[in-house]
């Protein structure tokens, strides 16, 4: 006979009781074994998303989840191991620098990435557009290339905190994806499991994030820092704007490209800026002092890494990057200054131009997605390019440009602009 | 292309929006034909459970779920329609007297009844005590008895209201029976569905009843009545005490037993009032005066409707009832006045030695249940039979005298004692 059942303990969490360590445990043990059936999960999940869980509750669930697979041990690393997890933008290519940057700096980075699904990139779904390059290691490949080179980028094997996958996927069709306990007790359950030493979280607030509110942001950073840190793991956030897109571009050859930029020394201000105060962070996290990674992105360091990290997981990192067959140029239709370029608007249309994926199971376009040729502030001429649209499928651009509309405001020359902050806040 | 999908009719009711008719219309029919799975309709359920309905939404979900299935009609009877439905209560026999009772008075009695599950009986499983009686009739059946005797009381066919019957199954394993919205709509689409023209509710309140409160009873009846009345079906509610059981059985047989006494113009006090009771608000909502239905119980012409409906379906109305294979007698531990006898414990009990099923495809025991020889109010002297306790097999007695524990006080003689009335309030 169990120890519990699965209405006994909808019931206290939808009656505003708190669930027991014992209840938790039984609750995501059993639904891992399908013991616990997907309606009786899903009816939990809509409780604990309108109800709440407490910091106790959250820290067992998440544990829960960790116990659920296999835990990973990098431990007998020659150096110490720092990762980073974004909650996802638009334009948001800064894991691609950001983690032979830190390796440079002598900070082993087991980054394990997802694909990306809806307005969001994923990282993998970019680095996969150069050619050879390939997102599965075995977890001996991994610890080999973190001794080796010192970074790896990689997508998670099946092992880790199965839990979170199987009750992710109900999620994602049950409407209870916005649940702060649950989001934070999946991404910390598998960072916790993958075993790093040190991790920064990149939180991001705006219209183009899945936290619209700063309120929300810094509760969910707050929830996961207090994760990680009962856990162990030494963890900070950065609550970061995600309301104007980070770069010139998002999609997935595009973001590949310009994160080569960054690491051969220019790119945009605003990825650099963001790649270098994460890397110290996570320096920082790792305990290691004395070494400034803007220097290893002037010295060259950080691309030598860079090429070391992508030939270890086949890839050819001279290789020309593919290219959309079709593009489409939209101009500034008037002089003056743009004041707003909307993240979500400008992710949007590069999902709809086939840079990302309606259903996890469906192909991205490597060439697809927004270049920008101006960002808030800049000014900009009637006539020239403000956008161009790509795709292999040129019956996308009326779509996309769809979603463009009213999601930017030029205004007259002379109107006063001031840059928001791109780092909003640290918790930790 | 649908017009909705369920995870956007998800979110409107979980970020307490209104569901729009056509969301409503959409989402049951979906789920009728599963295109919408159980886990999305889960979550649906525990959100409405959580964040309510507006009159307009649980009348169009009630009017969905009608649609889902066959409707009955009763326009070619030479007589008015009235039908009672109970929210569920211990020791609850009312329709097997009222039925016969309202029919010897000139109005049909189309009486769709259930089975037990948990501790409230079911009408179904006290009736199929009699030998030969069957639940289960077809539609022209039913419309004949109806002709010829004035009464039935029958299983609902599997035509009305599919929808509801999948939604209740998937609620008892969800933790989403209690929501008022879901609860008034299932009760009240099998009765509009059925056709009767006038439907009087029997609302019970206190320990032994799913609502606890007055303040939930009141809503629930509320909310039936104006979903009756909506419905063009002439609706009360009477709001009825079941802290304490109704009668002196709780049980099978033993509350056939009790309700042929009624029919016979004796029976417990109680019993006769509430039967008396629901038989004038039928007959008024018929629209059928100038009737008294104690004097159908004092003349013999409801026990004939009674001896015709059960020969009508089978059963032979002079055969004996079946009885238990073991009894236990439990005694007054002392002098003095029984000022308390509480409804669950009386339900638990019965329901333990086997009068009731813990799953619906358990079967019971006919012979099975609980008397109790006391009423609060009554003297009571040391060592005297206070229950006696019936079952087929013996080792349930353990557990029947374990949740008789606490379930009942006894005071010292002379100690003040104020029946509570067992009518509470009439809505309608």
């Amino acid at each position: 006979m169990s120890a519990h059942d699965a209405v006994e303990v909808i019931l206290t969490k939808r009656d505003r009781g708190e669930l027991s360590d014992s209840q938790i445990d039984w609750v995501v043990d059993a639904y891992t074994r399908g013991e616990v059936a997907d309606e009786q999960m899903s009816a939990l999940a809509m409780a604990i998303l309108l109800n709440g869980m407490t910091r106790r509750e959250i820290a067992r669930w998440t544990g829960a989840m960790i116990a659920s697979g296999e835990r990973m041990d990098f431990s007998s690393l020659s150096r110490p191991t720092a990762d980073k997890h974004s909650t996802g933008g638009v334009g948001d290519k800064i894991t691609l620098p950001l983690a032979p940057l830190v390796a440079a700096c002598g900070v082993a980075v087991p980054q394990l990435s997802g694909r990306g699904l809806g307005h969001t990139g994923g990282t993998l779904d970019k680095l996969e557009a150069i050619p050879g390059w390939r997102a599965g290691l075995s977890n001996d490949e991994m610890l080999a290339q973190l001794e080796s080179v010192g970074a790896v980028i990689c997508a998670a094997g099946a092992g880790l905190a199965p839990a979170d996958k199987k009750l992710y996927a109900l999620r994602d069709v049950t409407g209870t994806v916005e649940a702060i306990p649950l989001i934070a007790s999946s991404i910390m359950s598998k960072k916790i499991a993958e075993g790093t030493g040190a991790l920064v979280l990149d939180v991001k607030v705006g219209t183009g994030a899945f936290m619209k509110s700063l309120d929300d942001a810094r509760e969910l950073a707050r929830t996961m820092v207090d994760l990680g840190t009962d856990a162990g793991v030494h963890t900070v956030a950065l609550l970061t704007d995600m309301s104007t897109p980070l770069g010139n571009t998002a999609g997935n050859a595009v973001e590949v490209a310009e994160s080569v930029e960054v690491l051969a020394g220019g790119g945009p201000a605003d990825v650099v800026e963001l790649t270098v105060a994460l890397a110290r962070e996570m320096l920082a996290g790792a305990g290691v002092t004395g070494v400034d990674p803007a220097d290893k992105l002037a010295d060259g360091s950080a691309m030598d890494t860079w090429r070391a990290m992508i030939r270890a997981q086949g890839g050819d990192p001279d290789a020309p990057l593919p290219t959309a067959r079709e593009s489409h140029v939209v101009t500034a239709p008037a002089d003056g200054v743009l004041t707003r370029l909307d993240a979500m608007a400008v992710g949007l249309a590069a999902w709809r131009l086939g840079a990302g994926r309606a259903r996890k199971e469906d192909p991205v376009q490597a060439g697809a997605g927004v270049v920008w040729h101006a960002r808030p502030g800049d000014t900009v001429r009637a006539g020239e390019p403000l956008f161009t649209l790509l795709t292999d499928t040129p019956e996308r651009f009326d779509r996309a440009l769809a979603s463009l509309e009213g999601g930017y405001d030029i205004e007259p020359s002379g109107t006063a602009f001031t840059a928001q902050p791109l780092v909003i806040d640290r918790i930790g």
